[in-house]
């Protein structure tokens, strides 16, 4: 049978997006790089879209960045747990810890990489706000009603690797809850509920990778249903009384 | 700047595969369903393609399945724990539970969904291996070199929602180590080893779903340095001595 191309999930690379500055409006700057392109002035950007962006460059224009001397092992400490309300396990440098948000990550996703020597990215206050705010000025400059979903790269505590996951989004559900719907030999699914937004920020960092200075990407052909209000804070982030591991 | 249509990565959906049973080959029920397609006779899938397959179907085939009452509690937690090394965690009918391949997972990975009423299904003995033998038929059939990744949906400990993730991968890297890389500043990316193999499972995911049983997609568009020697137990499975949380 040969592929549907037309049903194809696309996932794009958003190119040419320079240098993000305090100050900056992100949803600005994506809607300069993802607006009329076509001969004919269609933007870029479709309608039922989900725009990846990555937490650095969100971090960077809510100005969350702060001053740190990456080769001193204390200072990096000192400001992990700053940011954190929470050390869950320390080994050498790494500290586990949870954030003010619930999100659980290695040094409370204080970030060296991709920043101003001498300086350091914490994540954004409230990342589902920033989704928000990504989504409704790209919805005023193109026209397009869309999903956005802010990703940042986390570990995991027994697979190697590290993965990208969201940490806020908005316009597209975080988690897709299929309880209740029957399985091919008609039983009912049980415990069938999808992080989506994960899946997201996943199929981008395909694209975007860490070593190609692409902070963006475009999901089309994402199923129409996961197209509706969606929180990280409110449907991925996990409540003590329901962990085990915390 | 307008998306680059040719650049993108795309994920198809592979429909069209019926019913999978104990002694059918996975690799040809695959490279039946992707074989000779278009009028010139050239196979749907293509070199450098990868193939994400969902551990439900090899299982099937590889008769991994064992007789099950799912009314009966105690006998899900004992055959849990019978494909089980050590139990990390119990909290009622969920154990957490590390698999003899070194997976921490629900219930060591047993599931009753989208099997025969009465049945169970296994974690394929050895999952790195039955993607090589996945990617060695579609080889001989097809005359094309893949990428092979097999899926399951696993949790995880502070996050809510599933995710598809790799259990097994040949032809394919399961984690590129970026270390030594330069970031946009020119600095030395650190710690930075992508588990690539799971953002794949992952993007299979949206498009494969667990209500519309499609068991198997098409990753197209993979960056060609990760389409090399690949497996899951070597660079994904995290060491005891590494480990902070068992």
């Amino acid at each position: 049978m040969p592929l549907d191309e037309a049903g194809a999930l696309r996932v794009y690379a958003v190119t040419g997006i320079g240098e993000v500055r305090e100050g900056d409006d992100v949803g600005v700057v994506l809607a300069e790089s993802l607006g009329a392109a076509a001969p004919d002035g269609t933007p870029s950007l479709r309608v039922g879209d989900v725009v990846v962006v990555t937490q650095k460059v969100v971090s960077k224009a809510e100005g969350r960045m702060v001053r740190l001397d990456a080769s001193d092992p204390a200072a990096k400490a000192s400001l992990a747990e700053s940011e954190s309300v929470r050390v869950l396990r320390r080994r050498g440098d790494l500290l586990i810890t949870e954030t003010a948000h619930g999100f659980v990550c290695a040094n409370a996703g204080v970030d060296l990489s991709n920043v101003e020597e001498g300086w350091a990215a914490l994540l954004p206050a409230d990342p589902d706000r920033s989704a928000r705010r990504i989504r409704a000025e790209l919805g005023r400059r193109l026209g397009v009603s869309v999903g956005v979903v802010v990703s940042d790269t986390f570990g995991r505590p027994w697979r190697q690797g590290v993965t990208d996951v969201a940490i806020g989004c908005a316009g597209v559900a975080a988690v897709v809850d299929l309880r209740g719907t029957l399985d091919a030999t008609g039983r009912e699914l049980v415990a069938t509920q999808v992080c989506v937004a994960d899946e997201l920020a996943a199929a981008a960092e395909i694209v975007m990778g860490k070593d190609r200075r692409v902070p963006a990407a475009v999901v089309r052909g994402v199923p129409a249903t996961w197209l509706r209000h969606g929180s990280v804070a409110d449907e991925v982030v996990r409540a003590h009384g329901e962990d085990l591991f915390r």
